[in-house]
């Protein structure tokens, strides 16, 4: 059967030509006789495919050479203790709360020390990004933290925070090489892998190498240590080794399509054709303002929690999946990343005017 | 080309069955339109990949329902602090010690409270398992710690300790579903599924109910505790949604197999051939004595390590891989899991003959 339009937040759709690829060497990688399921993660074989993954990450984003990459398994809900447990020296942090998983990452925080939710849009129900141009840092924050694109909600921070100096730690799981960014303005980008880069079970940890130091708080495990990643290039036990591979040949995928410039136009020019619908619709709209809407997670509604049912399960119908809001907020939710074609969103557009004739 | 001979320890080799499988359905599992790697946790097709998983490992197993299974991300090197972080409410511990990763974890666990080595067999190199049918249990231990198959030396715990009524613990990666096994005589049993299993990212935690409970020590980070994973049928956040499906391949073409019986019988006829060839070579030996020899990993020597490195590079070039031993030990390993075909150990003797005669 044809690719389905799969518009789910996560794990998330592939592109076709990596699938293929992954699917064409799956008995046999390379000549080796071996699936990379079945390699040991000490062999030649898979020591290239680390390090080809790890290098073409680094020229996709630009990384000098004064960050690490990490590969952690895990997903960011486990880097919401990492992040503390290896960082808080003061036992001081800032969070700005502007969604459900910021909101986790500051409690789980708590545990460790003092967190000071310097901004958030709780208020509002998470519908808007703050002005983060002049906030109120702590003087001895260890960090300041962000979830920079907001899965549930569609915003995403167009502008940074000002952190007055303190390293800026910040969660792009589904944000992740969807654009250009500048590695040195953060502390740490973290994200797990299973929006916008490949197979569920891992994240990766971008962190300036300064962060990684022998300081931890007292009983954290070995396998949350920075370190233990750090000094053993990832590799202190066994990682998902698999994962890795899928992540890299999506890394070649971006590099061949002209890298992060290049996709970024792409996913522009792909929201803007459901933006534009959802801005002239007479049934369809998105709370989102316009200066803090995601290029990779579009929310909208009708108004009337019945029709958007009816719109969740006509969609599916026709071969439209998982355009159904998350459980906490309703309504209706198409996630565009990388490797969700133009053509796609074209697709759905047409589908919704079609539904709009039929339903106004 | 044809599959590789693959003997190494972990990541290994899976069954050519399942990969085929994979395969077929890595673009489209049965008319969704997507890949496994690609659907929503929260979709109703992955929703029965997972239970059917769950499904037949309890089958496999004959896991009773005063236990959880549960999918945690991370090996078992993350399971050496999460045992003590959910279990050590008298922070005391028994430890037997009978190759690295058992010191490994009771180095982990001496972070968060007093840890007792009650048999080790370091001082003669892990060469054997220590008499453990009456062991000085300490009275306050709130579990007794084992390794139950080493994969580095090749032993295993033919006979598990007398723990004098406390929990057992069992890390069982390297011979996880070689065997039947009684689930009743553990208090957990637990391995990274990256040996016997599927693909490296996750391990396997089946744990009796009355150790899952609300007591956690001080500072656990939500994703280490078991009650996390039991509360949400392991989907507290996205599980490692592929490795999970490529271990319910596994798990089904066990049960086809005709289930634990079956494939011990197989793992037994198959460790014999190499077992005996090794009793009765002039050139290569055990140092393993008959009655601890694992029928997962097979260590042998020649007694001189220059033949060693050369047996090592001579097998590789005739297509069997990954026979080095540890790199902490040295030697060579045959890790012949469930999914090495007879015929494999058998090739794999008759190069030894050959290399013998050569050699001798």
């Amino acid at each position: 059967m044809a690719r389905a339009y799969n518009f789910s937040a996560g794990p998330a759709i592939l592109p076709e030509e990596v699938l293929r690829e992954v699917q064409s060497e799956l008995l046999d990688y390379k000549g080796t006789g071996m699936s990379v399921m079945e390699m040991s993660h000490r062999s030649k074989a898979y020591q290239e495919i680390f390090d080809e993954t790890k290098q073409n990450l680094i020229d996709l984003l630009n990384i000098p050479d004064t960050y690490e990459v990490l590969f952690i398994q895990g997903g960011a809900s486990l880097q919401f203790a990492m992040v503390p447990m290896n960082l808080m020296k003061n036992t001081v942090a800032d969070y700005i709360v502007t969604g459900q998983f910021s909101k986790k990452a500051a409690n789980e925080a708590k545990k460790y020390g003092q967190v000071n939710i310097v901004a958030s849009s709780e208020e509002d129900k998470f519908s808007y990004i703050p002005d983060v141009s002049n906030l109120e840092i702590s003087e001895n924050a260890d960090y300041v933290y962000i979830c920079e694109n907001n899965t549930i909600y569609g915003t995403k921070f167009k502008k940074l925070p000002d952190t007055k100096g303190k390293p800026l730690v910040a969660d792009v799981s589904s944000c992740f090489l969807s654009e250009p960014v500048d590695v040195t303005k953060y502390g740490i980008m973290y994200g797990g892998v299973q929006k916008n880069i490949g197979p569920a079970g891992m994240s990766i940890v971008i962190i300036r190498k300064d962060l990684i130091n022998d300081f931890v708080l007292g009983g954290t495990p070995t396998m949350l240590k920075y370190t233990t990643y750090a000094n053993n290039d990832s590799m202190y036990n066994t990682p998902p080794t698999f994962n890795i591979y899928v992540c890299g040949k999506v890394f070649k995928w971006l590099k061949n399509l002209g890298g992060l410039k290049a996709i970024q136009k792409m996913n522009e020019d792909k929201a803007k054709v459901l933006y534009d619908f959802l801005d002239n619709s007479k049934l369809f709209k998105t709370n989102v303002r316009k200066e803090d809407r995601s290029l990779m997670n579009v929310t909208f509604v009708t108004g009337d929690e019945e029709m958007d049912k009816k719109f969740v399960s006509e969609a599916a119908k026709a071969g439209f999946e998982n355009l159904k809001g998350h459980r906490s907020v309703g309504g209706m939710r198409a996630s565009i990343y990388n490797a969700m074609p133009k053509a796609g969103v074209e697709a759905l557009v047409s589908f919704m005017k079609k539904f709009e004739e039929e339903n106004l």
